[in-house]
């Protein structure tokens, strides 16, 4: 089994999720700059959360480049990856309806550390999948960036006893640093045009 | 007529039938995890259902993998099934926001069976259309856990008679033995990047 | 520019649309048996419009089956046909709640109406598109299924008048001699794995 | 990294984002006509926000149809797009329900040009991305619906300060000026069927 059903299902899942965010925000009724501002802190947070889903579809379109079979460990680990990322648009909506109250806030933080946990399994379950000479271990290399967002996330999830902005700020900064895109696969390997 | 289209748009709508049942967790008003405990039962059963909607993906994929040319038979199976598989969403917030009550948790148990129903006629159509040498018959052997979990199902739903929660137990308890990915077809059919 | 993208686009949209249609069935908040009733018309409708939609991409499917090249015109007539199906969600949220009420009946008896035309008017941008040797208008031959079509939805628009329940039996009637397959195109094609 | 999957996931995203601007079509609850005509504002809208879209889709496709790969600049660009397309389900459920008044209507021409502006820089991403001999920077030309639309958008914008009915006219002019299809890129590419 190769990975082009995958990649579809993947890519329709995601797709989906991008875009049923966009439905927390809803419609005020009146007409006026007043009825608009409470929709400020959704669409805030619908920003936050797109750039996110952004970098995942970007990263996991970059590691399946890098796999040729898909076993079943494979295809689990990423309905689970899959899973996490559906529960996007709750904790996004619930943040951003809560103007980034503290529960909120440790909730979508929460999230985004089973999100990156879930993306680590699947990394490891096709690096397992290629044996010894693993391309996409090589191309991974030592994988600063996913060592260390996990903890940024915990700290985030930390920072909302004493004030949910820190943690607002880190989720900002974690996904800065993933925008930086992720091009050490496309060194590794040849150009193609999958 | 072969089997692309039909693999790309059944998994369209499973992609969307996965991603819909989560806007049955709806965001809760309030900010504090009082608010967010009664979003525990509806949360449970969305995983319940994530589970079983992605064994359905893997079998089905597996399934068509098996599967060379569609005959107006199959294609309409195919739509048979993707008919009950939509009605998880629905089945799922039912049984989700009545705290899996007997009688939710009875509807719950009529859609999985007659999914399972819907993927048996599926499989059988495909089988007829290949004719005496039918790979996908070889492959599926005697086909044990298709068998299995309608009576499963069944008991499940005559069990909500008693407590809901020997239902509860059932679901996951099949969920758990289809989980054990189907290696049988691999088995069969060489080794491909389809 | 080829059919693939126009097909995947087209399957995306008619994926979506027969999925969010079960989103009409709003979960009742009961968890008896005459909380679930009221939704009974609802889910019926779902059934009837599940299967037209799954008729128009049968026949959606093997219509470009039958086209090589995409111009202008057929790309606009594919989405003026989809706009029309997009309306689908609504007619038949509308005429279930409502129980099959004359003016909601009438409305989706429209909709169903301009879905037909805007079929036919694809077809005939196809043809166009093929000149004199059309593969397509040798297909489809006298086309007596997409011309009886139309007569009936407009029977069943008047009959509203009189009573809604024959414009239902209108509906079920045109789609049951739809099922039958429209296997006219896989005469004339050659057998091929699209 | 070929443009393959960075077609299917905008596609796939359109899609939705097609078919969700339905759903702000809220069912009325009664069934006469008098329940139907407030929906009417929100059709005119819908109706507008499909061909708009639909003017992004196909523009869309025929400019990745002149890219070969993809950068990271370009996969960017791209969602970048994408976001402001989301908008539009919101922006058009907004101005419909308040019947065109003056606000909503700024804000639905904001989204639009924004799309515009996205839209451009995608474009100039690609032609970056393919150096000197750029196919598309030949193929687009001198683009004057693509540097008139951003203006036409502004005086809409500023036109709902007298009357958001001259902003209406706008919108409705500039889209039948791109609903003369693009058909720069195919006179400059070599027929294919992609």
């Amino acid at each position: 089994m190769g990975t082009g059903r995958l990649e579809a299902f993947s890519d329709g899942v995601i797709a989906i999720i991008i875009t049923i965010m966009v439905l927390e925000m809803k419609v005020p009724h009146g007409d006026r700059l007043n009825d608009l501002l409470p929709v400020l802190p959704v669409f805030l947070t619908y920003v936050l959360s797109f750039v996110y889903v952004g970098i995942y579809w970007n990263n996991h379109h970059h590691m399946l480049h890098a796999t040729r079979t898909v076993t079943a460990a494979v295809l689990w680990a990423n309905l689970h990856l899959l899973f996490w990322l559906s529960l996007f648009p709750f904790a996004t909506g619930w943040m951003g309806e809560n103007h980034f109250s503290a529960l909120p806030t440790a909730l979508y933080g929460t999230v985004l550390l089973m999100a990156a946990i879930a993306y680590y399994l699947l990394q490891q379950a096709i690096i397992r999948s290629q044996g010894p000479d693993s391309i996409l271990r090589k191309a991974v290399g030592r994988d600063w960036k996913g060592k260390l967002s996990p903890l940024l996330y915990i700290a985030a999830i930390a920072a909302t006893l004493f004030s949910p902005w820190i943690s607002e700020g880190i989720f900002v900064a974690t996904a800065l640093i993933w925008l930086i895109p992720d091009q050490r696969i496309e060194k590794v390997l040849p150009r193609s045009d999958v």
